[in-house]
C-alpha cells in the first residue's frame, strides 16, 4: 500500500510535468526572407484530459484557450536604377506585396528613400500631374545654380532640395491585411539624380 | 483502499486539469468600434490553494503574478466636408479622443489624409499664421496656371502641390496615455479642394 | 492509510501549486531612464522534475521552452539652445545612442521637433549643402515680410514656414539593433528661431 500511494504521488508528479511540457511546447516562428523578426509565438496542446480547443494558425498562438498575437517587424528593400536622371516610379504594388509577405494584418509600413537625392511621396497616378510636379520643382529648386555644394565636385544640390519638397518617406497604414489608402492615393519613388543604383527601405510593423 | 488510491490519483489529475484550465482561461479582448485589433490578453485566476494576487485590469493580463502587456493597433477615421474650397481645421482634440479610445498608453498615432488634395500638419493655432500659410502657399503653388493635370478635366493641380508643401501626414507620439506634443503644437487638417466629403485615417499603435 | 492517501493527494496539490508558482514567477522589466514602457516579460524556471532549459536573457522570456519577445516603447528627449537664431545640428549619433539604450533591435524611431519653429530632417552632412539649404529657405520663406502672425507681437512667421519646408519629423527604421540609414543619410535638427531652450522627442518602438 505504501508503494501504491508513493506510486500515486509519483503519478501526480508525472501528470504535472507532462501537462507542463505539453503546455509549454515551443513553436518555431516562421522564418522569412531578408530580415524578419517575429516575436516567437508558442503553441500549447491541451493536457489530454482537459477540454481545450484545437491548435491555432499563425500568427496567433494558443495557451490553453487564450490567444496571444505577438508583434511582427519585417524589413525589405527596393532597388532602383532609373534610365533618366529624374524619374517618378509608382511603387504601390511593390509595397503591397511586401506587406502581404510580412504577414502583418494591422499596423504600418514605412517606405523611406535611403539616398538623399531621391524621395518617396503619395499622390495621384496621372501623367499630367507628374509632369506638373517636375516643372514646379524645377521652378522652386532649379538645377544649374552656383550651389556651394558643387564646390565639393557634386552637381546635384538641386536634387537634395527637390527631395526635401517632395518628402523622403511615407507611412502607409495597414488595415485588415491591406494598405489602407484613399481612392486615389498611390505611393511613388521620386528620383532626382538617377542613372545609378539606389535603394528604398520598407519596414513593416504590426501584428 | 485501491479504489481510494485510484480516486486519489484521479483527484491529482483533476487538480492538474482544473489548475490548467483556470490558469489558461481566455479573456475576450475589448471589442472596439471601427477596426480594433488588440492582441487578445488573457487572465489567469490562481489555483485555489496558491497565493497568487487578484485579477488584472486591461490592457495587462496576469499569468500567475506575471504581467503581459500586448501590442494594440486601433484604427479610426475622421470625415470632413468643408464649406470653403480651402480651409484649415484643428483636429488635436479629435486625435486625442481616438487615442484615449484606443487604450494605448505608450506608442504612436499616425494621422494621414486619404485624399491627395488635402494635408495634415502640425503648427501654431493662431489665425494670423494660418492666413500667412495660405497666402504663402498661393505664392509657391498658385491656382489658375495652365497645369497639364487640368487636361484631364480637373482644375485642382495647385491643391496637389499645396498639400505636398504642407505634408499629408504626421505621427504624434503617445506618452503616459496622452499626445506627447510641445507647448504650441497643434494638429491641423488642411483642405485645398473641399466642399466634398473627405477622410483622414487615424492609426494608433502601441501598448 | 487514509491519512497517507490524503497526504498523497495533498502532495499532488502542492506539486501542482509549486509548479504553477514557479512557472509563473514574475520578472521585473528593466527600469529605464526618462519614460520606458516595456511590456513586462516573464521568466519561468522549470518544475524541478521537468526537463526545461535554463533562464532567458532580456528582452525575451521563456515560458517552458517557448520564447516570448514583447513590444518595447522607449521615450527620450533632446534639448537644444542654439547660439544663433538659425542653426542646423547633426543628431544622428544622439538618436543611435537612444536606440541602443532602448534595447530595440527591430522597429522604428520617431524623431520629432516639439517646437513649431524648428524641424528635423534627413540629408547630407556637408557644410556647403547646409548653407545652400539656408539660402534657399530664405528665398522660399523670407524673414522680414509683414506677416499677419507678427500682429500678435511675434517676429518669427518665416521660421514656421521654413520648418514646414524642411519637415518637423522623421522616422528612422531600426534593423539588427542599428539605425537602418543609407550611406549618406544623416539626421539633423534645424533651428529657425533659436537662442532659447527647445526640445525634440525621440520615441523608439519595436522589439
Amino acid at each position: 500500500m505504501e508503494d501504491e500511494t508513493t506510486n500515486t504521488s509519483g503519478w501526480a508528479f508525472v501528470a504535472v510535468c507532462v501537462c507542463g511540457l505539453i503546455l509549454h511546447r515551443p513553436r518555431v516562428a516562421r522564418v522569412r526572407p531578408v530580415t524578419n523578426q517575429t516575436a516567437s509565438v508558442f503553441s500549447a496542446s491541451p493536457c489530454r484530459s482537459c477540454p481545450v480547443p484545437s491548435a491555432p494558425s499563425a500568427p496567433s498562438a494558443r495557451l490553453g484557450t487564450a490567444t496571444i498575437t505577438n508583434m511582427r517587424v519585417f524589413t525589405d528593400y527596393l532597388w532602383f536604377n532609373t534610365a533618366k536622371r529624374q524619374e517618378f516610379v509608382r511603387i504601390t504594388d511593390e509595397i503591397a506585396a511586401i506587406v502581404k509577405k510580412s504577414g502583418v494584418a494591422e499596423g504600418i509600413v514605412l517606405v523611406s528613400a535611403m539616398h538623399i537625392t531621391s524621395g518617396v511621396y503619395v499622390n495621384d497616378w496621372e501623367d499630367g500631374l507628374i509632369e506638373d510636379f517636375q516643372v514646379w520643382l524645377e521652378k522652386l529648386a532649379p538645377a544649374g545654380l552656383p550651389y556651394r555644394h558643387h564646390q565639393t565636385g557634386e552637381d546635384n544640390a538641386d536634387a537634395h532640395l527637390k527631395r526635401t519638397i517632395m518628402g523622403h518617406q511615407v507611412i502607409v497604414p495597414i488595415t485588415n491585411g491591406a494598405l489602407d489608402l484613399g481612392p486615389w492615393e498611390q505611393v511613388f519613388y521620386a528620383e532626382f539624380d538617377g542613372r545609378r543604383k539606389k535603394r528604398v527601405v520598407v519596414k513593416v510593423m504590426g501584428m
